[in-house]
C-alpha cells in the first residue's frame, strides 16, 4: 500500500497527464470504461518514440532478430496449445443474494454490495464455490455464433511468434540462435484493473522470443557449455553459451535499454523469481521492476521458457517445429560413443519430462522422447527460448513518473510559483524542440523562426509557439518534457552585430541554461541528442 | 471479375509474399483463420515504413494536426451514437435445410452447401427471411456476461477521435481548422473476406478527422465562402475556404502522398460518389482507387461528413461538442442585421435537418436548432469535418502489386531465367541497402564491410549478406525490393590504386547500373533517397 505522499504524487501525475494531453480515460464523455486508457497528442508521440526505439534496438540494429506483425485474433487452437484456454483464469465466487461476482482471493477485502460495512466473506449472502473465470476476451468469427466460431483476443503477443516460427525461419535467412520481435496490442479481462494505466484490460506489449540451441546441442558442438559460473559475465555472444548465459545476456541488454531511455539504474530492481514462483514451463525468470509511486512493480519479465512453447505447438498442430542444424550433425558424428550416449540421455530425459508434464501417457512419452533424442544425431532439435517481454503502457507510466519533478520559482516580489518539469530523456521526449520567435508581431523574427522550424521539422518533432511571454512558453515546454527551446531574437537578425547574426538562443530544459548556436549548425547539434 | 492473366499475376504475388516473408496466413500451422493475415519480417518493415510516413506527413510535418492513440474497445455508447449498433449490418438468410447462413445479396452466386451444382437461391432448402447481421465483433468486459457488459471491437478508428475531440482541443493548443490523426487496428466480421489481404476481418486504418468551421461561420468572418468554383484550385489554406475547398484540398494532399511513396498517378483513380451512393451523413465523398490485378478498388475514402459525428456524440453523451470562436463572435457583431438573419437561417435549417434525420421529434428539433443557431452570435458552433480515411493493408497490397515486375536474364549459353524485382520506392522499401563483402573468406573485405554496415545501420534498415555469388545476392535483394546494394571489393582495399581506395560499388536495383562512391560520402548520399 502506497503512503499518502506517494498517493498525492500519483494524483498530481494523473492530473498532469490529463491536462497536457498525455493520457485520457477512454470514452470519457460516456463516463469512461474501466481498464481502458487513450493516449492524447503528447502521449501518442511518447509511446511512438518508445516503441520505435525498442524496435530499432531489437531488430534493425541487430543481425540476429527478425520482426513480425501478427493479428490479434488468431486460431483458438493456439490458445489451447499455449494452455491459456485451460488455465489462464482467476477463481471467482458468485453471491446468489446480491448477484455480485468476486475474485475468490479478494473476498476478505472487497465490501459486500448490499452491506458495504461488511466484506464479501463476512456477509450472509449465499455464495457459490469458486469457479474459474477465463481472462481472455471471447468473441465469434463469422456469421454463426456457435462453439466452432469462438475466438479470443490474444492475451499476449508471444504465441503468434511461436506459431509463425517456421515461416520466419524459412524466409529470413536466420539460423538458431536468432530472435523474432513483435510489438502489438494484447487484452486481458482483468477483474480489477488498477494503478492508473499500470494494469489495463487493453495494453501493448513488446516481446522478443530469442531461440537458442538446447544445451546438449551446444555441448556436442563446442565441447562444453559456458555458464555464468564458468564464464562469469556475457561479453560477445559465443557459440558455447548455454541457456543460462543467454538469459543473463538478455537481462543485461534490457537493463541497458531502460538506462538508455532515461530510467536510472537506481530506479530499477532485478528480481529473480524463486523456484516455487516460476511458471511450470520456466527454468528461470527475472523481473525488471521499477519503483513506481504506488510500489515497486514489474516493467518486464525475462523468462527462460525451455522448449515448452514450440513443443506444445508441434503437439497440437501436428506440424514439426524442430530445426535442422548442420553444425550439430557434423559435430555429433565426431563425438565418442560415451559422449553421444550421455547427451542423448539428458536430452531424452528433458523431452520425456516435458511430455509427461503435458499429459502424454508414460509409454507414448518414452517413445516420443526416444525419437526426439535420436534426432540429435541427424542435427535436429526443438529450439529453447529466452523471452524478454515488456509492457509498453507501464513503461510509459514509468517514464512519466521518473520524469516528473517540481520546481519553485520566486520572483522579485517574493511571490513563489511551483511548476512541473518533465525531465524526459531527449530520445523519448514527445516534442524534441520548441521554436519561438521572441515577438510574434515582428515579421522578420517570425520569418526567421519559420525558417528554423522548417529546417528542423523533417528530422524531429518540433513545436512552434509564438504566444505569450517567452518565460511562459519555456514553462509550457518544460511541462511537456521538451528538452530544448530555440528562440529567434534580435541578435539572430544581426541587430547586435555580425558575430551573433544567424545564431539562436538554445535553452536547456533541465537547468534553464542558455547558449548561442549558429542556425547552420543547429540540426547537427540537435540530431545526435534526440535520436 | 479479373481475367485469367490477372489471376495468374495475383497468384505469383501471393506466392512471393509467402516465400519472401511479406505476408503469411494467420495461424497457418492450425489451418489458418479466414480473413486474418500476418506480416512477416519484410512485410512488418514495409508496413512500419508506410505508417511512419503517413504519421509524419499528417502530424509531425504540419502545424495543424495533433495525434491520438485510443483503445480498440471503447464504451458501447459510442457505437450507438455513431449508428453502428443499429445499422452496421448485412442482411443474412439462413437455410433451415443445410443450416448454412448466406448474405442475402449473394444467394444468386453462392453454391448450395448440399447441392453445389445449384445456387442457394435455386435449391429447395427452406429459407428464413433476411435478417440483419451486425458486422461488429462483440465481446464482454468484466466478469459478468450480461447485456450491460457487451462491448465491441471498433469497426473504425474514427469514432475515438470524435469522442476525444474536446480533450484534444483543450490540451493541444489547436483551434479550428485543425485535425486529429490516428493509426490503429479495426475489426469487421466480414461475411466474405476476399482478395487476399484486401478485405480482411482484422485490418489497420490511418484516419484523419480534419475539423473546419461551418460555411456560415466562414462567411460571417470572411464575407464570402471560397469554393472550387470561385477559387478554382486550393493553394495555401485560406481563412475563406468553405467545406468544398477543404475537401478538394485533402483529396489532392492524399493523392500527393500516394505519388510520394511510389504509386504513379496513372495507377490511381479519383471516384466522386454519386448523390445516391453517399452515406446519409456525407455531403460528398471521393474514393481514391488503385488498379489492383483483381480490379480497380478503393484505397482511401475522403468524406465531407458535415457536423454529423460531433452532433451525434453531443446528443448521446449530453456533453457539449461545440467550440467557441472569438473571431466569429467579433465578426458577427459587425454584420448587418439582414446578413445575420440570413446566416442564422441557413445554420438553423442545417441543424434542423440533421436533428430530424436523427429521429428527434419536429418540435424539439426546431427548439434545439434555434438554440444552435443562436450560438453563432456568441461565436459557438459544432465543427464540420473532412475525413481522409485510408486502409493500411490494402495500401501495402497496392504497393506490392505496383512494385512487382519480372525480368528475364539470358546467360552466355542462351539459358534464360525469369526473376522478380520489387520496384518499391526507397522510402517504403523494407530494406534500404544490402551491404556485401565481395568474398566472405577475405578478412579484410569482411572487416571493411562490417564497418560500412555499422556506419549505415543507425540510420536505416541494412541487410548484411556474405553468402553466395554476388549476382545471387543482388537477385535476392531485388526480390526483397532493396533499392541499393553496396559491395566492398578489392578496389575498396586500395588494391587497384589510391584513387579507388575506400570507395564502394553502389548497385541500383531498377537498372542494375553501378557507380563508385566514397565510404565517407555514402550515408549522405543514401539518406535523402530513403527518407
Amino acid at each position: 500500500m502506497a503512503a499518502p505522499k506517494e498517493n498525492l504524487l500519483m494524483e498530481k501525475i494523473v492530473s498532469l497527464c490529463k491536462r497536457r494531453g498525455f493520457i485520457f480515460q477512454s470514452s470519457e464523455i460516456y463516463g469512461g470504461i474501466n481498464g481502458f486508457w487513450d493516449y492524447g497528442p503528447l502521449g501518442a508521440e511518447l509511446k511512438r518514440n518508445v516503441k520505435e526505439l525498442w524496435w530499432n534496438t531489437m531488430t534493425r540494429q541487430r543481425e540476429d532478430v527478425a520482426g513480425l506483425e501478427a493479428t490479434i485474433i488468431m486460431s483458438p487452437e493456439i490458445w489451447k496449445a499455449s494452455g491459456h484456454v485451460a488455465t489462464f483464469s482467476d477463481p471467482m465466487i458468485d453471491c446468489k443474494t446480491c448477484k455480485g461476482r468476486f475474485r475468490a482471493d479478494q473476498i476478505n477485502e472487497i465490501p459486500c454490495l448490499q452491506k458495504p460495512s461488511k466484506t464479501v466473506s463476512e456477509c450472509h449472502g449465499e455464495k457459490t464455490a469458486p469457479r474459474a473465470f477465463n481472462l481472455m476476451f471471447q468473441t465469434y468469427v463469422g456469421p454463426v455464433q456457435d462453439e466452432s466460431a469462438i475466438a479470443y483476443l490474444r492475451p499476449e503477443t508471444a504465441q503468434a511468434i511461436f506459431a509463425q516460427f517456421k515461416n520466419v525461419l524459412e524466409t529470413s535467412r536466420q539460423k538458431v540462435p536468432f530472435g523474432i520481435a513483435q510489438v502489438g496490442k494484447a487484452f486481458r479481462n482483468e477483474v480489477t484493473p488498477r494503478n492508473y494505466t499500470f494494469r489495463s484490460r487493453e495494453f501493448e506489449q513488446m516481446e522478443l522470443e530469442f531461440f537458442i540451441k538446447p544445451d546438449e546441442a551446444v555441448e556436442a558442438i563446442a565441447g562444453a557449455v559456458s555458464t555464468p559460473a564458468t564464464k562469469g559475465h556475457p561479453g560477445e555472444p559465443q557459440p558455447a553459451w548455454g541457456w543460462q548465459l543467454w538469459h543473463q545476456y538478455w537481462v543485461e541488454e534490457r537493463i541497458k535499454f531502460y538506462e538508455g531511455i532515461g530510467l536510472p539504474r537506481t530506479t530499477l530492481e532485478e528480481y529473480w523469481q524463486k523456484p516455487e514462483e516460476l511458471a511450470h514451463y520456466a527454468r528461470a525468470t527475472v523481473d525488471i521492476l521499477f519503483k513506481f509511486p504506488f510500489g515497486t512493480q514489474e516493467l518486464e519479465g525475462i523468462a527462460a521458457r525451455s522448449d515448452f512453447d514450440l513443443s506444445q505447438h508441434e503437439r497440437f498442430s501436428g506440424k514439426p517445429m524442430g530445426v535442422f542444424d548442420d553444425e550439430l550433425r557434423t559435430a555429433w558424428g565426431k563425438l565418442p560413443k560415451e559422449k553421444q550416449d550421455d547427451l542423448w540421455k539428458r536430452y531424452y530425459e528433458n523431452r520425456k519430462r516435458y511430455l509427461e508434464k503435458s499429459g502424454v501417457a508414460a509409454e507414448q512419452a518414452s517413445k516420443d522422447a526416444t525419437e526426439d533424442a535420436n534426432g540429435l544425431a541427424k542435427g535436429q532439435y526443438i529450439p529453447h527460448v529466452i523471452e524478454p517481454s515488456a509492457g509498453v503502457d507501464r513503461l510509459i507510466l514509468a517514464l512519466i513518473c521518473n520524469a516528473y519533478s517540481e520546481v519553485t520559482d520566486t520572483d522579485d516580489k517574493g511571490k513563489s510559483e511551483t511548476r512541473v518539469i518533465l525531465r524526459f530523456h531527449p530520445r523519448v521526449a514527445p516534442i524534441k524542440v520548441g521554436v519561438m520567435p521572441l515577438l510574434k508581431n515582428k515579421p522578420d523574427l517570425v520569418k526567421k523562426a519559420e525558417e528554423v522550424r522548417d529546417r528542423l521539422r523533417p528530422w524531429m518533432n518540433v513545436f512552434y509557439d509564438d504566444t505569450g511571454s517567452i518565460g511562459r512558453r519555456y514553462a509550457r515546454q518544460d511541462e511537456a518534457g521538451t528538452p530544448f527551446c530555440v528562440t529567434i531574437d534580435f541578435e539572430t537578425l544581426g541587430e547586435q552585430g555580425e558575430e551573433l547574426k544567424d545564431t539562436v538562443t538554445v535553452r536547456h530544459r533541465d537547468d534553464g541554461k542558455q547558449e548561442r548556436i549558429k542556425i547552420a549548425a543547429l540540426l547537427d547539434w540537435l540530431l545526435p541528442k534526440v535520436r
